[in-house]
């Protein structure tokens, strides 16, 4: 099997020359001390399976608690079931879902939404630093009025985003005014949501309902847990027997208890907050301490916890001799890191020295 | 309801000042008399339903005739089911579709591939002339080789295309070549095949199964029938339990005979070429006749029934208030006029003078 | 290709002993005069495709007032699609369809409602005379009500029966009022509408939407059509986007005009009607002409244009060598003679008489 | 929310009067000492993510050895998943599936296996013991041969079966040759694969490939884990792009290593065997410990891990109050007790002198 990637490749083929260091993505860490503790608090008796357990419905309640809201929350196991199956219950399958052209949902999930919804159509659209915007959202709705394309009935925004940029909540607001002028539902996929709330030092209930979010998902499963995506419904008539969608999808864990349990590790004393503080902390230092490194490029804004770098070819070669996992971005020469709750400033600090070290040798050849 | 559209606007809100003048497309042109005859022939007398009548076998045994091979015949009652069903049998959900980026099966079909299919991802190319080329094929299914991203298992090429041009025998042995190498099935969309056929002036046979295609859906419905398409497959495994598929899809008529008995109206004494041949001849006459009109452009090559041409906006009204209905190409500013097995010479020449008056008034302005 | 039967078996083995005739279903008849008028009529001039033309609208108009309402109509190719369509905008994948043990679309639609529908799961439901009760249905929704199992939601009445038997508009208000008691919908399955309404003598508005149905599927192809089902929809609500679900689904004919026009045929004048009236009063005479033949007993009241007859096999058999086409009736030892717009007196009678000949036979051996 | 339940309804509406005690399934139970201990070994260092760790190979090479054969292996999260998962790959959507009346994935998967196959038909069987025979396989076949119907495709079994009784060797192979006869597949349900092989004694291996079982789900949710099925190809051409399809339908989990290492926890020292051993030997200690109870019944062989008895009414609500939890058989007025790893021969033991005591209190009455 070989490494399974995105828009771009991980470059792995020179793992067995030095130890692994892990800066490829967020989901190369494992489950952070607090959900482990409750996951091992979840394993000292049986329980009633199915959630209903002791755990889920607190975990659900602290959701609520959190969102400042009588939200719906719904337990799933990964990030592609989450966003396919919170769409299949946006849209029919003669619908369509705007993204951006570097969604996820639209180059990572092996054509999972459409799956789901059993024929919705990704609209993607593409627009600068990986941003849906208003006119790009009006433009896809107006270009076609007739019934030989799907009708746009979704708005999907991906918060952070996949190039580690994010949506201030003005312009998740105005997005908003556009889906309500064209009856779109709004979607966030938020497989980073955390480190966005982080970054822009706002609430959840912020940045979502309150700026016009009808269904989020929100990753556990980069946050610190081993599994585990929950899908929160803002609209109580959207969430409609969604407990039934989740059962047929085969996203109803008869051990629930095992997702539900964690999730309270991650938002007792906001450790969610903490761990993509850290993330982003982690970030900003790669990001300033590759700033004067000449041959280096940061390309997009650092907002959140990714971090992605023009570097020569060659350079990537010796960061691949040193054991350094990374994506690479198709078409542009670029390579993604993503921090992590764990990753060390040591971590951090010796990607930029071998990073410092890599030109240098460059410009000795 | 207004009036569906592809990329592109029927203009007709002005029939009422005049009457209608039909070169939308090919499909607003009626039934054939050699199709009628059949149709009426066949409810002579009562017959069995679901196939099992005299026609049917006949007219599947004239398609083995015709393409000079034991092919299976299967007929369906319009286009986006049997391009959709045609797919659906080559691949799997999470497999993925090349396809050209103007193709019917992206632009105007809803959906229908991904729907019958239940989730293969359509995966468009851009290149000239509305035509693959093996370098464009090529690099969908190079660009990406992981899991997270459908598996390219299909190319979907057009005959004629969407714009009027035709792929040479040379350009389909090319891509069957790159076919081969990457392991993906040849389906051929043949709403204008009898156009194509009669252009390229060789048999279905050599633009077929001799050139690679794995399964051909050759539309009747364009050539001069009220309804009916058949799918032609050439690999008796790949149609395995097809019947099936067309059953449970809805596609499988009671009376089956009102579809395959007016097929034998447009196989016997080769009606499905004369048509194509006329339709042919009018649009070159229409690309002919608008050639020294100064201000209307013909956007490309004119290789079988449709004709493009750019032609400004106040001109584009003129026609309108004149009746004519067709429809307009977005963002090219162009317009699209298709002729059929009953379109006339003097239709065509009173376009063309139209079109010669409404440039006059133009230049007037 | 052998003979596609139900749940029961053609028995055409024979035909080429005898020529046949014709009573196996009511699609085997062709088109009746006044739908071949419009079609005719509809193909003297070109026009507008996908619904635009100016039959379209007409026919709807004209289903509005039969119906004294203002209902959605939609046209589609066959019955399969028609039902499956229909239960697919009334229903979710996770949804279940109350529907009795021999419903067409639990016995013969090849999974199509499944497919349509990406997974509604069936339940079926083994009450007296083919029909559904309150009782039977109540029983379907309480026996489960975990997660576990699809959630009941529509309920599907087939009028007339598969059995040929009938619903009172007192049975219809019944099984409306426990539809209301658990929140499903109720989808009839008209492939023998009209001879309900002809039989019961009541109104199409009186048997719908006063009776508390949402959705009806009106067979036309029974009725005297080549091809074509109206879909109606009493409720505007429930038909939102319903033209994309047919446009998707490959059910959006492009020369629509053909089912379209037609159709006026059989609504004007009321020929529906005296179709469904003749139909039902020759089924009536081979029940009553074979009331006194001793061995042969009819297996259900005859209230429409279907007549089950219990026959021994060895007179079964002689039936077939007369060239007779029937179904059997699996497990039941019967056989099911259907009638038709065109069925004649002469062919009721001169079955009879083979009848009455059948079982003379069988008593001299 | 309510528990949610099967064919049977939790009798938990009391937990509150006593401690809860669980024998309502054996996902009641947690995480098993060894699968905890590879769970806490795979979090010490990061890894790379979707199944390219040093887990996953590895927990797939043991299998290998466990089978005694090369055959592939794919981790999913449930068992709805990896049963429709598997389904899905061996049919088309007009295929069906054939099972027994009581299966789980006829009863409890909520349209699950039509929901990933787009349609698939389930076709139940009720033969005695909750077991399929080769006469109801050929029964299902042989009773339509029409494309009207969905086509036999596979024959699901499941071992241990939902009443806890078990297929023979000799059973197998007899299904297996049936299975030839009509060209169908072999899918065994593996829910307790565990107790099975424990309980027959026998191999993995000839409980599978050499039984002539192409597909199996085997669980380990049931045998000690928080998550996780293995699913077993022995069939490689079967299993071919299974990977895209688990990856689209949500089932590739990022932290892949949090299921596969704790496999190695089952695997390694014949864990899942001893695991299981010990389930079956309390399900035989509940059953023989009823024995002379008057007035409680064991309904069938107690071969594997569950234990179905009849109990008087009274008598259950005597269970409940004492905090016992159980599912009730529906129409059989019967229970289910199942048994785990981890289930006390204290537990048991209370048990059954609660239920002595029902009993007793029921004769007092």
């Amino acid at each position: 099997m070989t490494t399974p990637v995105s828009s771009n490749t991980v470059a792995n083929s020179d793992i067995a020359i030095a130890s692994p260091r892990f800066l490829a993505s967020d989901n190369t860490s494992g489950i952070c001390p607090e959900a482990m503790h409750y996951l091992l608090q979840a394993n000292e008796q049986d329980d009633l399976a199915y959630g209903n357990d002791v755990w889920t419905e607190r975990a659900a309640n602290h959701f609520r608690t959190l969102f400042e809201t009588d939200c719906e929350i719904f337990f799933v196991f990964n990030g592609t079931a989450a966003n396919s199956l919170a769409l299949a219950s946006l849209c029919q399958s003669y619908h369509g879902v705007i993204c951006h052209q570097l969604a996820h949902i639209e180059t990572d999930e092996c054509g999972g939404p459409e799956f789901f919804s059993n024929g919705s159509k990704l609209l993607p659209v593409d627009t600068p630093m990986g941003k849906l915007t208003p006119e790009g959202i009006a433009s896809v709705v107006t270009r076609r009025n007739d019934i030989h394309y799907p009708r746009p009935r979704v708005v999907s925004i991906t918060q952070a985003t996949e190039v580690g940029t994010l949506y201030s909540l003005d312009e998740l607001q105005a997005i908003r005014e556009v889906a309500d002028r064209y009856d779109l539902k709004v979607h966030m996929d938020g497989a980073r949501f955390a480190n966005a709330c982080a970054s822009l030092n706002v609430t959840p209930a912020e940045m979502t309902w309150k700026a016009g979010v009808d269904v989020l998902c929100f990753s556990g499963t980069k946050n610190g847990l081993a599994f585990g995506e929950a899908i929160v419904f803002f609209d109580h008539e959207l969430a409609r027997d969604f407990e039934y969608r989740c059962k047929q999808a085969g996203q109803l864990a008869s051990k629930m208890r095992f997702v539900s349990a964690p999730w309270l590790g991650l938002l007792e004393n906001n450790v969610w907050l903490a761990n993509a503080r850290h993330a982003n902390a982690m970030a900003k230092r790669l990001s300033e301490g590759v700033r004067n490194i000449e041959g280096v490029e940061v390309m997009f804004p650092v907002q959140a916890n990714s971090v992605f770098l023009e570097v020569p070819a060659v350079a990537q070669q010796y960061l691949r001799d040193c054991g350094w996992t990374f994506y690479t971005f198709i078409g542009e020469g670029g390579v993604r890191f993503v921090c992590s709750w764990n990753t060390s400033e040591t971590l951090i600090d010796a990607l930029v020295a071998d990073l410092r070290q890599a030109l240098a040798q460059r410009d000795q050849q």
